[in-house]
Parts: C-alpha cells; sequence; structure tokens
C-alpha cells in the first residue's frame, strides 16, 4: 500500500514521498522503512525509522520518513491496519473430518476446519469461517463473515449475528446456574431460554456467555468483551460496550450502550448499569443497583472521587487518633490544673 | 401433560380446565396458552396469558388459566419444567470418529458424540453421554446418567459418579498447583492425587477441579458450581454446597456440607468453612481460617453485621474529622481567652 | 527404588535398611511399606507406617521405617517423586486421526494424539506431546519434551521452548484486547505480534496467553502459572515468577524475575512489579504504577504492615467515636460550668 493511497484512504495531508510501499504496521520505536507508525507527540516520533509515520495535526517532526498529519493519529493506524492485516480469509473449504449434519445449511464461502462439527438444522452465514474443533450445536443460526477459533462452542439454539469473532474455547449458550432449594437439595431451575449475540461482537478466549433461563441472554452490537469473562443467564448487554478480563456479570443485569467495564468487575444479579457509566477494575456492585454515569471504584461501589476521598480518610487516620489524643490531653491537663486551682 | 397431571404431580390442588394441554414454561409475563408460569404473588400473576399458572397457597388471582395452589410455586416449577423439558436424551450411539480403547468398557445406552476419545481401562456407565469432543483420559470411572459437555476434559484416574452434569470446557484432573524452591528455580511437588465427583453434581462451563497432590480432590454429592470456578488440589467440597462464578479455593481448603459462596470469592490454602456459612461475593479468606457459620463478607471476611457498621463508620470519616477539629478549635479559643485573662 | 539408591541420589545419610523397594510417594499418615513420604518435624513423622521417611537433619524420630535426613526434606521429596513419578513418556506415535500440514517439521520421538493439529510450517520439538485435541497454528515452534494437554491451542506464530508443560484448555497466542474509539464505535487495534513461551513453563488449566499487538508478550524461563490466570498483551513476565489461580495481568505490565503473585490478582496495564515483590491474593495494582520489593496487600496495593495497622485503626472507628463524643461532652460540661460562674 503506497503511502499516496493511505493518505487518499484516510482524507489526510501527506508530507514527503508518496510513492513509499508500506507492508505492514509496526511500533514507532521499532519500524522499518516498509512499515507505518502512529506517535501521539512529536517526542515519541522523533528518531523513527519508520517509512510512513501518522502524526496529530499541530505535530511537527524532523523525519526523513512520509509523514501524515491527522486528528487521531492512533485510531488512522487502526484503520490502515484494518487494511494491511485483513483479518486471515481462508479459501471456502470443508475439512473431511468435519462432522455436518444433512440439515444444516452452509453458506457461500464457508471454511470448516478439521474436527469441526455442525448439528441439526443449524445455518452457516456467507463466508464465515469455523477453525479446527469449533463446535455448532443443533438449530443454531450463524451470521455472514463470523469466524469462530478454535474449540468454540455454540450450544443448541443460539444465535450469532454478522462479523461476530469468537476466540479459542468461548462457550456460548451453556445452561445458566439457577436451582430451587428443595428439602435434600437443589432442584434445576429451567434453563431453556437462549444466547443472542449481535453484529460486530468480539469475545475472548475460554469466555463464557450462559443461556438464558426462560428468555434470552443478549450481547448488543459492536460490543467487545476480553477473555475469561462471565455473562450469566439473562444478562442483557447493550451496544459498544467494552468489558475488560475475567469481569462477571450475574443473572438478570442490564448493562446499557457504552458502558466501560475494567476488568475482575463483579456484578451481583439484577444490577443496571446505566449507559456513560464506567466501573473501575475490582469494582463490586450489590444485587438490584443502579449505577448512574460517572466513575465508579470499590465494592460497594462509590463514585471514584468518594472513593478517593474516603481512602484519603482512611489513610489519616493515625494523625487522627493522634490528633484525638493530644486534644484529650491537653484537656485533661487543665481541667486538672483548674482543679489545684 | 395435561393441567390434572401436573396438579398430580405435584400433589396440589387444581382450580379450572383439568384439561389444557401444557407443552412448555415460559417467565409469567411472556407464556401463552400452552405454557405454565409461576407467580410468587398475585401482583405478578395478574394478567398473565399462561395456560396454568402455580401460585402461592394463600394468594387469590383473577385469571382465565388454570391455577395451582401450592407451598412453593418456584420449586413446584422447577419440578415440572424437569418433566417437561427433560435434558435431552441422545439414542445410544457411538460415533464412528470417536477413538475408544479395546479396553474401556462401555455401558448399555451411552451416546459417544464425534471426536469423544475414551483411554485405557476407563468404565461409562449407563446411559451416559459423552457429547461432541468430550475427552477421558486413562483409569476413568464413569458413572450413569452423566453428561460431559463438548470438549470436557477427564484426565487419567479420576472418578464421578451418576448423574454428574459437566458443561462445556470443564476440566477434571489438571494437575495441581505445588512446587518446592530450589536454588534455582522451582521443583514440581508430586501431584499424583485424584479427583472424586460424587453423584448429582453439576459443574459450569471452563470450570476446573485439580487433582490432589498425594490424596484427593473431593466434591460432594449435590454440589452445584458456576462457571470459571477453581477447585485446587487436595479441597474437600461437602454436599449441596453452591459456588457461583469465577471464585477460587485454594489447595487443602475444606467447605462443609449446604454452604453458599457467591461469586469471584477467595479462599486461601487450608481454610474451613463450617456448614451454615454464606459467603458474599468478592469477599476474601485468609490461609487457614475457620469461618463459623453466618454471613461474611470482605476481605479478610467479617459478619455481614460488621462489615456494615464500619462501612459505615469509615462513610462518615469525614464528618468525624470535622468534629474532632470543632472540637480542637473550641478548646483554644476558650484556652486563649483564659490566658489574656 | 531402593532406599540405599534414594539416599545417594539424594547425598543424604540413611539410616536403617538400604534394600527396601519405595515404589511411590504418599503422604507421611498414609504411606504404606514401599512409600517414601516426607516430614518438617518429628512430630509429624512419629507412627508413619512410611517405607521410607525423609526428615530434617536435627529430627529423632522413632520409626520402624528407613530414614533420611536432609536439609529441606520437602525438596528432597519432590526431587525422589520426579523420578518415581515421572510425567508419563507416550511412545512416539502420530494418530491416525490427526491432521498434520505436510510442511509441518515433527521431530524424533514425538506423540501426537487422536484429534490434534498442526498447521502449516509449524515445528515439533523431539519428544514433545500433543495430547488428544491439543491444536498447533501456523508457523508455531515448540522444543524439546514440552507437553499439551488436551484441547491446547497454539495460535499461528507463537514460540515455545523446552520442557514446555500446558495444561488443558490453555490459549496461548489469541488476540489481544485492543480498540480505538471511533465516532460509531470501536476499531480494533491490531494484534499482530507474538507469544514466546521459554523453557520450564508450566501453565495451569483454560489459563489464556495474549499476543501482542505489535511487538511480543513474553513468559520467562521457570515461570509457574496456575488454573486460569489471564496474561495480557506485551505483557513481559520475567523467570522463576509463581502466579496463582484467577489473577489476571493487563497490557504491557512488566513483571520482574522471581516475583510471587498470590490468587485473584488484578494489575492494571503499564504497572512493573519489581524483582522481590510479592502480591497477596486479591491484591489490586493501579496503571503504571511501580511495586517495589517486600510484601504487599489491597486494593490499590499497600505494604502488609500498613495495611494491617490501617486495618486496625478502620476497626478501631466505633472506639474513636466513642472517644471523641466523650471529650466533647467533657469540654461541654465545664464550659456550660464556666458560663455558670
Amino acid at each position: 500500500m503506497k503511502t499516496q493511497l493511505i493518505a487518499d484512504f484516510l482524507s489526510a495531508e501527506l508530507v514527503g514521498d508518496p510513492g513509499v510501499e508500506i507492508r505492514s504496521v509496526a511500533d514507532v520505536s521499532n519500524a522499518g522503512s516498509d512499515q507505518i507508525a502512529f506517535a501521539e507527540n512529536a517526542g515519541s516520533a522523533a528518531g523513527s525509522a519508520a517509512g510512513c509515520l501518522l502524526i496529530p495535526l499541530d505535530a511537527s517532526v524532523e523525519t526523513k520518513a512520509c509523514v501524515i498529519r491527522i486528528a487521531d493519529p492512533k485510531l488512522a493506524f487502526a484503520r490502515v491496519a484494518e487494511k494491511l492485516h485483513p483479518a486471515k480469509i481462508r479459501p471456502a473449504e470443508i475439512h473431511p473430518s468435519a462432522v455436518i449434519s444433512e440439515t444444516a445449511r452452509i453458506g457461500k464461502n464457508v471454511f470448516v476446519g478439521a474436527f469441526a462439527a455442525i448439528g441439526e438444522g443449524s445455518t452457516i452465514g456467507d463466508s464465515t469461517q469455523l477453525l479446527v474443533g469449533a463446535k455448532v450445536g443443533e438449530n443454531v443460526v450463524i451470521g455472514k463473515s463470523c469466524i469462530l477459533h478454535p474449540n468454540v462452542t455454540i450450544e443448541d439454539g443460539c444465535t450469532l449475528g454478522d462479523n461476530v469473532i469468537l476466540h479459542t474455547g468461548v462457550v456460548i449458550g451453556a445452561d445458566g446456574f439457577g436451582y430451587v432449594r428443595d428439602r435434600d437439595g437443589y432442584v434445576k431451575f429451567p434453563q431453556v431460554g437462549t444466547v443472542i449475540i449481535e453484529n460486530d461482537v468480539e469475545i475472548g478466549a475460554n469466555s463464557c456467555v450462559d443461556r438464558g433461563a426462560l428468555g434470552e441472554t443478549r450481547i448488543g452490537s459492536g460490543t467487545k468483551i476480553d477473555n475469561l469473562v462471565q455473562i450469566a443467564h439473562n444478562v442483557q448487554v447493550g451496544r459498544r460496550v467494552v468489558i475488560a478480563a475475567q469481569t462477571g456479570i450475574s443473572g438478570s443485569c442490564v448493562v446499557e450502550d457504552g458502558v466501560v467495564i475494567a476488568g475482575q468487575v463483579g456484578i451481583a444479579d439484577h444490577a443496571t448499569i446505566r449507559s456513560g457509566a464506567v466501573l473501575g477494575a475490582q469494582a463490586g456492585i450489590l444485587p438490584g443497583k443502579i449505577v448512574r454515569p460517572g466513575v465508579w471504584w470499590g465494592t460497594p461501589v462509590q463514585p471514584l472521587d468518594d472513593f478517593k476521598r474516603q481512602n484519603a480518610h482512611v489513610k489519616g487516620l493515625e494523625r487522627l487518633k493522634a490528633e484525638v489524643k493530644a486534644i484529650r490531653d491537653k484537656l485533661d491537663v487543665f481541667l486538672a490544673a483548674m482543679k489545684d486551682n
């Protein structure tokens, strides 16, 4: 991809040689003459050997490289990377070892790797790729251009939209965790609902999205979920939500559009996280709570500023104790002196 | 299942048409005329279009539906659901792609799906189902009517009772995490014990139960474990214990019968959780601690009431600081006035 | 292995019969006459029926057993266990169901189990074992004497050293979690780097190590990682680091040689954990922090002693409040009396 083509693709100004051939992306400090990099300020760009540099509009960089000025260099870099390193498109193929039900409907240009399985009545959309060992149950619907990495399992009756990426070991549609206490133990509450994953969702390795007990569990379009995340039955995750690794969301929670959730957060059942809320790492939300817009921290969560102030107060406890002792002593000395008079 | 048959099965009183055909369970607000639902009070039942409603003994509901009054409608609902939606029984079949050792003993009515494997000397009980890609090592014993979901792995020498359900990606019997520090690094402590899973246990997707180092790791009968849970080597989990998602139990802990553990709890090694204890979400137990009956919260855990009181004190710190300052000022003003006199 | 041979192997003093045949290791309280056990003091050794006992140099034990005195009995026990219970060496075999690219290079004495897969251009070192369902992508390099347990997945372009043990369900080289916010959602930041796992690393079941975004994620030699751990993109883990279950390390963190990290710890991005640091269970590290040598606890982490002192202060808050009230009352009573005079 020639530098001029990149500038045109980004609708951005090019300074320097328009004909440098760029083959891949790289970090600004390691990039070579056939690579593109980005810098968020002039300082980090200085001395880069990149063949092409994406820099902010107001940066002035002394470089031999071809330079493209753009409002958000990191975003531009991600866009160029999508062009230079598109997700691998495997040619249409059904591996002879794959086990596919005769009643499954397989679209055009579908790749089905070794040891993959597709159950009765399931539908695989055009250009979708099931990598080695991916398993699709019965009556599953999968849209177009999805990638199911190795060992991904989609259980019976679940639905995926288009452009969904599920990383290795993801489990969609296992039974939710619900029981009713009986005299002698626990009776399983029915887990007969489903999971709906909308378009452009990406879910990280070994994460789990359980099926609804009676209704559905839903992940809204454009939502991105990291590794080892637990989404319980009947959770409704909105659109363009970001959920970092090892977070757990309990049954029947609602996470509205655009929420950002850091790692190892725990959300108890029936809570609602409103659009505009950001939950800090390891935060804990109590059952049924409604979390309003803002940055939240701690267990139970508080607004970040309150959390910081409270933390400062706690750290100041030793001084406060000493101060109380000093006042008491002063008062006692004075009262003793009064008595003596 | 006709409404009269349901009432008879529950030994409960039926009010209304005994001949309505009920085909499935549903949520009270979405249920249709061939569905059964439950309501825990008259309010939520009102207006339901369910063909049959399970309601409390003392509730009076205006409905066209057939109504069954019963002490615990939710439990009754779960019981009826087990009848209407039994776990899928796949017909006896050994998929031609499965790899089964000649020395394995396979019971009657066993289902072995595609890409499943069973190692030397292992035993699979009657009516057990190994779904696609389930893997059983060598000298494993699996009881009757178990379900091993896709990609479940049972490592060498482990034992499962009857009616055990393991969801997709569960790993039973991986090596425990034990090393002895040496001058140059770590030497692996032997992990040559086993895992015993008793009857009626259910374990959620991608959870792990490690084998004992020298002895056994045991999960007692009727215990229910959620997704992404870690049970370390030599842990003894009692009967009818409930463990929610992402909880981790370290080596050699004892969790007694009937304990309830919420999500993301961490229990350090050699702790004992006594029957009657309930551990709140994200709770942390220190090594070797004995946790008595009651509800526990926080890290390190405290009784819930103490935790709440302490939390209130912490939140009141700003006021306490102001109060101390006011006292000091009052005292100083007074002392200064005395001096002037 | 005769007792004299064991003593010789350990270069330690033997007291008792040098000709007892020892076949396996066991716990000191359960060991039989053909088993070896260890005890860290005379008390726990007393009455053991072990055929051979490893005890400290200064312990004096009344036992019929053959006794070996050695400085660190537990370490000696681990060393003997490695001899008596070596990791199972499967005979060289390529299972007929395995799918191996013609361009893959397979070393000598390699075991490839059923349903295993090896992609184009990958290299498998001598004596390495891929158990049932292990999956190796394209252009992967795996060293000698590694064990990939069932369903382990190594994604394209990753590198493993020698003697690496990956337990069931481990995922090496899934995409890191990086996006750039756009007007309409998120654009994937390129995840085109790699993972390098050095020699003698062991990683527990269902743990994940993501590939670098642009550079590499690295796990240093001799490092041991427990189950369900998350290592994000571009993390640099040093040598002989220990990481317990369910810990998560965010992008671009550096964990230096010899660090010890307990379970459920969360480390935010770009933090550095210096050699000599020990992080207590459930600890939380803020982004970009540098954690110095010492024992750290809590969220955000503090030195353990500070954490304990602070905890004591918080627990003393009720008393402090009462004390402040008492001082205020005393002062008010006095001031009122003064006024009356």
